[in-house]
């Protein structure tokens, strides 16, 4: 879902004929796997170290093997994607809606887009059919209107695509399988890279991403345009709460309470089946570790809060409570922020008041018969994007930079520290400066005193002053010597 | 209504005083009469270029007097607005308030203006009253504010004034000639400049205009403070739709839905009646026939929408479904963007999502008590002008260089044209370059060489390639040889 | 309340053991007691004129110990401030307190933070209670996350909490003294400075302040998500006007109307009390005059809109009207921009404005079960301040200047003078440079004549074409004169 990742990576087919080369670098970082070319990388590196003498043991042979192949698979799979562009422009274009599906959750994985599709194959098959159409014009539509190639490739013009495909599809009163419904589906996909560019226009001022705004505003105009009493496209009634609810805290299901927590991912697209839920998270996981823990996290922040705002369980069960949350837990913990312990703390502070958001405007929206979409998790992550602070560990990345979680930490790491290196330097650079500064005077004294008699002890003098100042006594009383011979 | 139409012309003395010598220019672009201020431009022309003794024949003659007055009364008039500069104050500020009519259909024109006011009386004397008061008024509180003179005398502060004047008049409860409503109708119109400018500060960050955003924000503000049941001044009820409407498409009445397309036009103005909408649409001709064409175009596309969506006939017959999509429609279509086939189709799409959000809008500001004004126009028109293309044909103008579509449209062309001819000369330059380069190697070959007795042959060879201009494989190898010699 | 206050005072002591001193310059304007730290100002200036042998009389000692201490409660009590940073930090901190609570009404002085606390306590004592925690906890939560000191020393992150916490007692519908009510009035209270940093980031574009932006958005927030029909945190039911209301103008009753002033600046902090608004009302006196002026006016204003519009009697006496009309009148009159008679009237007119709005937000938000807030003021406030204007008497001060209405008059009177004087020179400079360019004409034609018999006629005509352009016909011709010899 980030704003525009251009990433630019080797060709694919260099990288493939080096793959046996690979047990050289098996003790690289954990993490690295999961960069976009981590092979291309090493590659290089090869040809800068000439290989050592030392052979691999069958352990690290086999361990290398499979970070290989997990590097095909997870993070961006920016190889993948390589190759892809000499492809077939039709196969292209499924890698691009593949992507677009999973960047929904922030992932621009095709093989976590596949999974994302079978987990909507098993919710509802209509569903997933207009989730496909919406996704497949808007990447379309983007073509069209001339929106930049590589967003387009990275997905970021389908997922407001298949959000909307999906939820016109969820919210629809004419019941599956209603065909009609393709025509304002297709009408509202392909508005979508329209309005995206335009709120692009607005937030990249401020280096923010649209994230599924375009989606809301499309959903939700589709929606009260058309209404609950519409002749062609009638949607499902929405009215806002006017009397107590029952709430019995015995009543409280706590084996449902734990399913909540997948089902609040599955609602991330709108399913509230717990399997599809999990088949969601399993594709979180293959892309980033990280994202599955703050998407897991926030959707067990969202049920909290339910219960603490004395929500009807009804509600938290089916994992109302938790999409947003989810949302805005990825985006802020490790997505947009390098993920240290302070942006942890922030992601699941904006979970929280993701939750209460939600909760709010939830009810705002029942008055004109709208869901609350995607809106809250949006509003509270620009809010948390927004923030400037004068605390060094909460880092925004810059919107080009932004990739997947564990590849924004190494970058942010990487930063970190050439600034310690370039500190150092310069600290290096200032005692050398004064340390020449010293010297400089010490030989204007002498000079001043020409071929003069130098008196022994003015010199001294000289030495002890200068030496109080700095730790390297030694030299300068050496260079004095020197000066005095 | 473009942001800040400063255009200078040159003083409309001189021009009359040429325009006897007009003939020898007969042959210039049939869109050039609409330009600003084509007499003057010409007579610049005549100046440099002697005239020839060619004598025009009596149809020339004719056509091109014709021409002479159409552009005294199409465009925006520039000559009568640098005449009246020097007139008394009172009829300057008339001026104004007549080309701040005609703004609301983005045409600064007094005589357009004018015949818009005939079509209001014909309408509703009462109506017309309070759109000229709403004028006049916003007017003098720019001027007052200390707005610039240039924008004032354009019509850019009145044509919020006469729709705010306008609009409270029409959706008033207390009926006709209820004199104290010209109490809040003055206080909103003086509102105007000042919520203009204030919108003006933040949209042209993006180089956007404000359109009939106070407007909107003003009336909505007034209907909403009093309210349907307030005792001094009391609104039209309306309410949310809670019911499925009848809707039989065998009563569909073909005749009416015809007239729905002037009466849209006419809406722009709030007003019903078709012929009036039909002197709006004699107005923008006079101005502009391409402003002309895409009210029309707005207007029936806003009739089908209206028909898509399952709306009541009635909406329809009435021109809610017309007058967001036709000036939507105009802003897009050659007002703010360059006319070009990529921007005529940009423009029917924007006319669409205009009726789409118009119905959206509609049913969301009913649950508040009010009308849907022209937000669907503003919010549609603003977001396609938001949008970033790669597409070269999609240009959107600079907002000081706006006017009015056919004089952008030969800007554009100007522009192009200026930029394929410093390409050319680029290009040339290239070239040339390159040549001298080459000389200069043979040059330097033959230097080298000295006083030795050189091969007049190869040199013939040397030079031929290099005038071919072509990738000099063989001058390179005869170089070589040149200097193993 | 103004953006970023970071005054930097010379350190206390030094301007303590000059007091003695301070007769010696009581011949300074009025206003200057109500500077940040005119003492400090007055030593120095001391220092370069040395003292004349006149010894002030009684009286006199009398007015400048008076003005002294006047100098030391009043403004933003600057001094008091300086003094503070070497205190203790729980001190500190209630410093802090203290001026965000007198914030709200962009006082930073912790006397009238002090006297703002009493009027509550006298008001009600849990909602004082739920105030103070709400203030503290905003500050606390300010300097986790890393939030410039220097603004949560002058209470910018502490106004908004003391609102929160506040109108959140105010309008929860569980009595007094429930305690639960302190845990989301912390939360929230936390989530201020937050709330302030994203929405400060947004504004800066365009140097505004956030105003109570960030207390409207999270009141809002709490009241909506919970709701009245909530179990945890019900909320005091708002419901729309649906009929008429009664108004009979015989039953106008002037002491209450006379009594909705006091009101009015009361219900800003929420509080229907006549004395404690009055209590506020000194709290004003105290730190700024013209604060006080305009808090009453905005009051009266808001009233007056009152009738205008036909507002139920009830509302008006309850101060519904004005406390956004005083919080618009002291921002516009004084605050942000420098008082003039042009600003003032702004002032006064946005006030008016701000009613209307106020009366429009409230119906708005009625829809939801919401209480209008400050929205009014803030959306009113920040139009205005939005404004861009051809008149230079209407000055908006950078916001990083803005201190309090006296001083910020003094910066524009300073600005004035120096602009002025920078006019002066470079006209002098002008006629200077004219002058020898002048010299150098004549200079030159002598050289021309070189050594040979100069024509007397040539050089009169000279003079002459000189004398035309300049006045100083006489200084030219002696100059000739000399030249001649």
């Amino acid at each position: 879902m980030p704003g525009t990742q251009l990433t630019k990576v080797g060709p694919l087919n260099l990288c493939r004929t080096s793959t046996s080369q690979y047990p050289t670098t098996q003790n690289t970082k954990e993490l690295q796997p999961l960069m976009a070319n981590p092979v291309c990388e090493t590659t290089e590196k090869k040809k800068q170290q000439p290989q050592g003498p030392e052979r691999p043991n069958s352990h690290q042979k086999f361990k290398a093997k499979l970070m290989q192949w997990v590097s095909y698979i997870a993070g961006d799979m920016a190889a993948f994607g390589e190759w892809m562009k000499g492809q077939f422009i039709l196969l292209q274009i499924l890698d691009w809606v593949l992507r677009g599906a999973a960047q929904v959750m922030f992932v621009n994985n095709p093989l976590s887009g596949l999974i994302i599709f079978a987990g909507l194959i098993l919710q509802n098959r209509w569903w997933a059919l207009n989730g496909f159409v919406g996704t497949l014009f808007a990447t379309i539509s983007a073509l069209i209107i001339g929106q930049n190639r590589g967003a387009i490739a990275n997905g970021l013009y389908g997922y407001n695509g298949i959000l909307v495909g999906l939820l016109m599809a969820v919210f629809s009163n004419a019941g599956d399988w209603y065909w009609w419904l393709l025509l304002p589906n297709i009408f509202m996909s392909m508005a979508c890279p329209i309005v995206s560019s335009a709120l692009a226009s607005i937030n990249s001022r401020w280096d923010l991403p649209v994230f599924t705004l375009p989606f809301n505003i499309l959903v939700c105009l589709h929606m009260v345009a058309t209404g609950h009493y519409n002749h062609h496209f009638p949607q499902v009634l929405f009215q806002p709460r006017t009397s107590m609810h029952n709430l019995t805290w015995s009543e409280l299901d706590y084996p449902k309470l734990f399913r909540s927590i997948p089902v609040g991912i599955g609602q991330v697209y709108g399913c509230d089946n717990a399997w599809t839920g999990g088949i969601f998270m399993i594709a979180l996981f293959i892309s980033s570790p990280i994202t599955f823990a703050h998407a897991t996290i926030g959707s067990a922040v969202g049920m909290v809060s339910g219960l603490a705002l004395a929500a009807p369980f009804q509600n938290i069960y089916f994992g109302l409570w938790g999409y947003n949350c989810v949302l805005a837990c990825i985006a802020i913990g490790g997505m947009f922020y390098a993920l240290t312990w302070q942006t942890h703390l922030l992601a699941v502070a904006c979970a929280f008041f993701c939750a209460y958001l939600g909760s709010a405007i939830a009810n705002v929206m029942s008055t004109f018969g709208l869901p609350a979409c995607t809106w809250p998790f949006c509003l509270s992550a620009l809010t948390f994007l927004l923030i400037t602070t004068e605390i060094k560990n909460i880092y925004k990345l810059p919107l080009a930079k932004v990739t997947y979680p564990e590849k924004n930490l190494i970058y942010f790491w990487k930063m970190k520290k050439e600034e310690r290196i370039a500190k150092q330097r310069k600290e290096q650079e200032k005692d050398i400066a004064s340390q020449q500064k010293k010297e400089k005077i010490i030989m204007a004294a002498m000079e001043m005193k020409g071929r003069q008699h130098l008196d022994a002890c003015t010199v001294d003098v000289l030495q002890e002053e200068s030496t109080q100042n700095r730790p390297d006594r030694k030299s300068e009383a050496t260079e004095l010597n020197l000066t005095q011979l």
